[in-house]
């Protein structure tokens, strides 16, 4: 059964999408540590664990990230953007980039951001403009 | 002047080294989250954010880092190995890389593992039997 992350990447589940390519899907989280917080994640494999990927996949995926990450670091005030895969979460390999201004900004336990549709729509489209 | 990890690298300070080739360097973090917890860096660049690193640096050193997480995975008991980079911290990139059993052993700010020089070193050489 596809995962949530693979509807997602289909379209059959809408999301605030960042970038894509043939491989790779980003877009936000919807339960943000901070603005412009995205996960980025490979649409051809449901493997769920990082380190099991093989390693074309796991290179364009990383490498996938880091474009996506320069993106959000010129459409989002911050210091810099955190990375990070625990995947104890849904069955899907995801990164996690998270927009930074303090450690504390990568917590995994802290409260999320509620933010309005409207503004995580407007997020998205500010870093896909950035994306290249 | 030579960051505190370029000066671990060479061994003009001591480290618990768990990994190393010519470009790489992998080492205990003497401030543990969990037992295994592991950082690894660029030996050749004191450059201190990760999404800055040239792609061949960046891939080779997200390369390496899956192969000690693979040690690590081997070596210490747990579920997975999670990664994570924020580089608020020392000034070199580095990637954690943490033996995780449940999400809440990914936490910057809780407090650390106080383990003995024995134990670090024995986790330290444990791992490094199991990389390859």
């Amino acid at each position: 059964m596809a995962t949530l992350f693979t509807k997602i990447a289909k379209g059959e589940i809408p999301s605030y999408k960042v970038a894509e390519d043939e491989n790779f899907f980003a877009f936000l989280d919807i339960a943000p540590m901070s603005e412009g917080h995205t996960l980025v994640i490979p649409k051809n494999t449901e493997n769920d664990y990082l380190f099991d990927l093989d390693d074309e996949t796991y290179v364009g995926l990383t490498v996938f990230a880091k474009r996506v990450a320069k993106a959000i670091k010129a459409a989002i005030p911050c210091q810099r953007v955190g990375m990070a895969v625990l995947g104890m979460e849904v069955p899907h390999t995801h990164i996690h980039l998270v927009p930074l201004n303090k450690e504390s900004d990568m917590k995994f336990d802290k409260e999320k951001l509620k933010l309005s549709e409207d503004r995580m729509a407007e997020i998205a489209r500010q870093i896909a403009e950035k994306f290249e």
